[in-house]
């Protein structure tokens, strides 16, 4: 088969699905990942019922032969991966003296070992062909490492250095690799939840729409080799910074 | 009058000329700028041609009356001012005993100074309305201070201050304040002529295409509020970073 | 005349004073400038009652004229330059609506144009030797526009692009160029008698004493070449950041 | 015993023996660690020849257990920790499809992790004290993931976000945290075999003196709290940066 696939790694509810129903809509099959192959299904259907190309693909990210068996089967079964999008977060928030070594360790193969599994199997796969995109999804932890945060930014940071080797790298030999610095709360059902308060702003776009963030990420794919962008912000118009 | 405008406070013939025909394209009356009338009338002939509307106006963007009374004409005579494109660079290289006082700060008045003013009647008229783009170009230079570079990167570090002030002040009010860096050498006739290697480059897309450049300032003017981006980085594909 | 000097352009009552004490402490003549020599009196005054060489001149740090002058007649008068720290705030915050031309330009002719030439002139006379040492003195604003802070973080921004030039230029010409953060209120009279909230932080060393800033710069000139900082932050224990 | 400690987490025969070195100088006991106790017998020997207060102690640092313990041990067998020094690094240069999960994991575990454990526990000895220093080497590959250093940069990125994220909890708490950025070859018996031609610059100071490193250390850990420093770079004067 030769559809051109966009591989989400991290297609959950809210900006993995929002980046794999775009990736879809322009006519790639979206190859959405979760730990489960259950998870996805709903994710999957809604974007077959609209017509579109998806497929639900139950995956590890952290386990080493869970991704390149995820990569060899869709460039095998479904076509050329053109696109990789790691969505993967894990945010916590602990003081230093209550942040165990296992949440340490856990936060960071979630949000930074599997990113750079996910990244180099991109690269294996798009290297012989010299093309495609690459994007990794940051967080304000990407930038500063706030009180609290060690494990979360520490995992934040790792994946913002990967992506900038990746891009030094890969970017001469025809791979765009991008970094998106995702600085506020995501219209999610984990903010609505948790976060009334917060939620509350999504009547003022005051919370980042995952669509508008997805458009972004579909920017990122189509720009043309002259002028790529490494690393971008996105933020509501009301978010401090 | 009523139709929408974008001013292009530089509108030369590479980057300023594209975004202002891009603006153009899309609907807008590009009035552009530069120190003399004369100065663009090839290029506001180019977009009327085409069937845009486009406005010339000569503008010494250093002079705080002539900054004043464009932004008041435009508005007047135009329509409200929704796009502000400020894209005066003013790229010198000297060792630092070499750099005269006069260098130094003629180039702060074109890349800052004129930055700023242009910023604040931007901000003037479009606070009111509480909504407009304010776009600056940024290069390399605004980044780091490179050796012999102590005129060009203080003029951008500047400039790039003032976005990131005004983001965070005017951003709260609904105007969406951007900086783009533009990592590269551009497709332009200066780059042809002085330096020919760069300029091979054009046929593998290792040079700028200033159309490229317009594609992201509209992006950016576009963006839906709940995810704004401040900055990004522009950067053909080969250039190395 | 071959006694070893310090200048420092902005030799105000608080941390320029300390500068230029511990500098006349360790053997330097310290050179104390200020728009008018009365204004230095008192601390040269005070520097020379403690045994140590301490001479007061009056320098409007923005004129070129002036600032080459003061380097010849202390190469000539009193001897080699071997430190020049730049000390000149202008620290200022206004809207950007009501930031006015002139106050925007005058910052920058404080903190950014004099900062030019007087690393400049302190360049020119150092080059020969192939020593010296220059500091400059950063701000919170160094680092970050901040919403009213288009001016002062315009300039400081300059200054710091200026730092990183000359330190890219004359540091493999054996000339320490370093750039020091201060972030945080000093222990000042404008502090004590503006701010009195954080001045009764004092008691807790929660604003900077400016000997300690005084002990940074004065470590900065004597770390071995091999191991030389270019920038450092300075700030009081709880003071978030 | 109540003598005060330093501890030296990976105390090399280069920076870490003369941190150690240093830090004993002062009166303080180093509590010299590597992987097994015997490696540090010489760097421990030579400094209680001196006549100085030195113990060896081997420790894995990535194995939470003996981290726990060793800190234990020391607070109860020698004294308080008043300065924690983590000093591990790996550095190593892959192109992304060569770069093994196991390089990947383990360059993390030494450089990052077990800075973790050593900075977690160092806060828990330190918080009822109020008092304290912890400082982290970083690296050039702290502040920027160049092509093929995937593994180290992220590595070395997660310790910045770590240092960042304890600086901003525990600086209000009265502990100094401090992340040194060593930009440059260091002389070590490393460099001298494997890169001859840099090693050559050792006649010039062009590679870094690891005495003036410690000089640096002790610089942080004397620093008055009205005015510390978090961030400071360390780069011979003729490296380019």
């Amino acid at each position: 088969m030769t559809d051109p696939a966009a591989i989400i790694i991290g297609a959950g509810d809210a900006t993995g699905g929002a980046i794999a129903r775009r990736f879809a809509r322009e006519g790639l099959t979206s190859i959405c990942t979760r730990r489960t192959e259950e998870a996805v299904v709903p994710l999957v259907d809604d974007i077959r019922v609209s017509g579109r190309k998806a497929i639900g693909i139950g995956c590890d990210a952290r386990d080493e032969d869970q991704m390149v068996a995820l990569f060899d089967r869709v460039e095998q079964e479904v076509g050329p991966v053109e696109v990789m999008v790691f969505n993967i977060g894990a945010n916590v928030r602990f003081p230093i003296t209550e942040t165990t070594a296992r949440v340490y360790r856990k936060v960071w193969e979630m949000a930074a070992f599997a990113g750079f599994l996910a990244g180099r199997e991109a690269a294996r796969v798009m290297l012989p062909r010299g093309a495609g995109t690459i994007i990794f999804t940051g967080a304000t932890a990407s930038m500063r490492g706030a009180a609290g945060f060690s494990a979360f930014a520490g995992a934040k940071f790792a994946l913002r250095a990967l992506a900038q080797s990746l891009a030094r790298e890969l970017g001469p030999k025809g791979i765009h690799v991008a970094h998106a610095v995702i600085d506020g709360a995501i219209d999610t059902a984990f903010i609505r939840d948790n976060f009334p308060d917060r939620y509350a702003l999504k009547d003022h776009d005051g919370i980042l729409n995952p669509e508008a963030i997805a458009d972004a990420y579909w920017m990122l794919h189509t720009q043309e080799r002259s002028a790529w962008t490494h690393e971008l912000d996105l933020r509501p118009w009301m978010e401090s910074f």
